[in-house]
């Protein structure tokens, strides 16, 4: 490697060093932090977090940037040389354009947001909400149009999180999306609902710990480079390639809560964990995109946890560890109970199929917000309007409503449709997995993981941000983004499940 | 408050928060993180320390000095802002003086001084660590050299971790103590032995946890703004003055092991907790040094914990707590039996007696190889003679005699002494306390801690590091630093436990 990308990669490593410590003091206010120390960590991350980002922006990594570029010009795209100054340049650009006082004003504007929406929410009052609400959109319009775009603002916020997609690329593929999913919904509605009673028993938090923590470890994930604790909301961090942990929360009366969050967590660490090392304490160590990270999350929760065959291989065990509540359940109750679809007002405690619509309903909604076609004070009414069209049930209060995700207190608009984009990801993923690896769905009824995560790691994982999610794809399906096969996949499996062929609305 | 009192402070608030999340990292490191992410955390905790030290020795902090001492010249000593200017300027003219290439030396040869001493402990061979050990000697007598000092290079190394004392002193204070305390070990053991047969029994650990975090509690350690955690070897950590961390670990068939160095820890813990929250977030919310920092935690310990009035507070509760190992106790045995005195190998295992022994040996051993009275090679033989001429026992292995600890390997020459000097303090701060406070130990046999807290906090907490340690115990008792108290407090509980006045050697 040439002097200059050293030189470029020593000045960013204690940048990265800075952004990791911020990671663990992140981590401990999550999981064991009491709470008299809220205040001194805020204080602590802000000063971390504005010490990266001044030495991120200073004219030395622009400096050292131009000489890289230089060094590197030559050389395949996927050299970790070139690739660092390819991602590092892409990075900087975009931060150098933010002004610093609106980086301050933003910063502001969603510590204050974020408090009245906690008030708003609590209270079922969306207007305490909306003048802050209000300002966050006009600064992201503001930032938009500080970094600039092609077609319109939204496009530079999604920029932040899918690097290379475009705002009309997602409207296309949802566009496609909803348009076969609103009437499978429909369609699963009109049939028989599937029982799962059996997942509202009792499930002691220590066995559902331990028989969590063996799957995961079976799965893949290596506890001497991570460790799993509980957090209000379940999260993934990294600290390094070798430290990187997974949060949950347990609920005693509902199986699946904490199970699929821990294989969803864990998909996300799989990734970071299978980074490869020689990208670590750099920019290159992460997630190609948010929608990409997702993928790896929905691929092993739901073609892998939420299928037959996983459960093929674990349901004996899991009645051993759950006598009582699982004693008198067979496989065919147990996997129909999982897989049990029905239309409801949280996001968060969706199913595999009426989850997409939640998302796309969010980024409709936001899109019009950045857009100025919607306006914040109509959003309580196009909020509950949209959930009685795509869902069929209008939230009871904006609690349960407009006001239920955290996402745009933080001003983080752009974010929501990487959620569904790492759906259809990870179906498109799935199935080059499933051309690539004979038999991969008898080894996984055989318990046999370490085909998959190889393909994996192989193919995605090691990679981190060398790649774009369309370079991606494009490398491994020889396809764009696209609905199709989650599409497939949905209406083979939930067909099955639902025997939607007798259904008079096929 | 004047504005460049407020500048420095400003000036000096992020670096705080930098050694805060250094903090942190390595509460982390000791508690929870998995073994794979030592290598990044090492990196990350190098990344932050010498930020906040280049931060800090910047010309920019002396500049800030100059105009905030201007500002401050007429207030008074105790003024926050006074106390600000005149402890930075100490701490900065210390930094500045040491040249950054001598940092990164003795950085590097403590890091592997560390590793060659674990290897010549496990081996239990000396030759492996000596020359490591030769190198820290010298880099620490040049590093003395470069701060300067009055009479000896150890003043220098000592004034680190306690301020405003001298090598003399300490020599002179530990000199009478010695004189009396070896003939009270000796006629300790030429009395029959106390027996403490009933402490090895079976301790269940959630049972030591739920019973010490009770005590803790009542004590007045604020779990809202502390938590307690398990590592291999206790510590008290603090990341802000709300947010202060012990850590124990648990022997099942030992109780003292973990109950004592919770109080003990525990007393770290109050100090820090009582901080006066306006200086939080500068560098005087720390102890006045160690030794009073250490005084904190042995009060605790010894003087309340290990107390006859305590534990006819909580004697009932651990019988009740540990019905199976204490049924056929009553207090008197428990009381004797936690108060056995016994010449052993290992300082950390010592009695609260013999203890001091073990600090003083050090004490002159590190002057000695400061000074060049003593060669490193002759160490291990010199440790031995002392063992023995002290404590009657000499170490069969030097794993288990000059290897034992880790201090001298991480280059802290000065710190060994600050042991005995927080006893020694503890017990004229004790008798002033028994001087101000009514029938203080019947109050204690009632379980309240109250009045004896808020007194430290009133007289030594609140102030942090604004009082040196002699002006903190000048101000109290009127006194300096004197071994006498702890020798009374010492002949009394011991000559009644083991009842000397009969002793032939009395």
């Amino acid at each position: 490697m040439s002097d200059s990308v050293d030189s470029l990669r020593d000045h960013l490593a204690p940048i990265n060093d800075l952004e990791s410590a911020a990671a663990v003091l992140a981590w401990d206010q999550e999981t064991f932090m009491p709470d008299g120390g809220a205040e001194a960590r805020a204080r602590q991350l802000s000063t971390l977090q504005s010490m990266a980002h001044e030495q991120f922006v200073a004219d030395e990594t622009g400096e050292l940037l131009d000489r890289a570029e230089e060094a590197t010009k030559q050389a395949d795209p996927l050299d970790d040389g070139a690739s660092l100054v390819r991602v590092t340049r892409r990075d900087y650009e975009r931060a150098r354009r933010v002004p610093s006082s609106l980086v301050a004003e933003l910063s502001k504007a969603t510590s204050e947001a974020k408090q009245a929406w906690k008030k708003g929410r609590e209270e079922d009052d969306f207007s305490i909400f909306a003048p802050h609400l209000e300002t966050l959109v006009d600064l992201s319009v503001e930032k938009a149009e500080a970094i600039g775009y092609d077609d319109e603002p939204y496009d530079a916020l999604l920029e932040e999180f899918e690097p290379g997609l475009s705002t009309a690329e997602v409207t296309d593929t949802f566009e496609t999306l909803r348009e076969d999913l609103v009437p499978l919904v429909d369609a699963i509605a009109d049939r028989p609902q599937l029982d799962d009673d059996l997942l509202h028993r009792s499930y002691p938090q220590d066995k559902q710990k331990q028989f969590g923590e063996r799957v995961l470890a079976d799965l893949g994930y290596d506890f001497d480079r991570g460790r799993q604790d509980v957090s209000a909301h379940p999260f993934t961090t990294s600290f390094s390639v070798d430290d990187v942990r997974i949060t949950t929360r347990y609920d005693e009366e509902y199986l699946p809560s904490a199970f699929f969050s821990m294989i969803h967590e864990g998909g996300h660490a799989l990734y970071e964990q299978g980074i490869d090392p020689a990208l670590d304490r750099t920019p290159l160590a992460d997630g190609a995109s948010l929608g990409v990270h997702e993928s790896q999350a929905r691929l092993w929760e739901n073609h892998v946890g939420r299928g037959r065959p996983f459960w093929t291989h674990y349901f004996p065990q899991l009645k051993d560890a759950f006598p009582d509540a699982l004693g008198d359940a067979d496989l065919d109750s147990f996997y129909r109970a999982i897989n049990r679809v029905e239309p409801s007002l949280i996001r968060v405690e969706a199913d595999e199929v009426t989850y997409n619509l939640h998302v796309m309903l969010r980024f409709e909604l936001e899109r019009g917000l950045i857009s100025g076609e919607v306006d914040v004070n109509e959003l309580p009414a196009r909020w509950n309007a949209a959930m009685d069209d795509y869902l069929g049930v209008v939230p009871d209060t904006d609690a349960n409503g407009v006001l239920q995700d955290v996402h745009w207190s933080m001003g983080s608009f752009g974010y929501f449709p990487t959620y569904t984009l790492g759906t259809l990801t990870a179906a498109q993923l799935m199935e080059a997995a499933e051309h690539d690896l004979s038999n991969l769905h008898r080894r996984l009824a055989e318990g046999e993981f370490g085909p998959l995560l190889d393909w994996l790691r192989t193919h995605v994982h090691q990679h981190g941000r060398k790649l774009t999610a369309p370079q991606l794809l494009d490398r491994i399906t020889g396809n764009e983004l696209s609905a199709e096969a989650w599409l497939r996949y949905a209406r083979e499996k939930f067909g099955a499940l639902y025997d939607l062929s007798q259904s008079p609305s096929e």
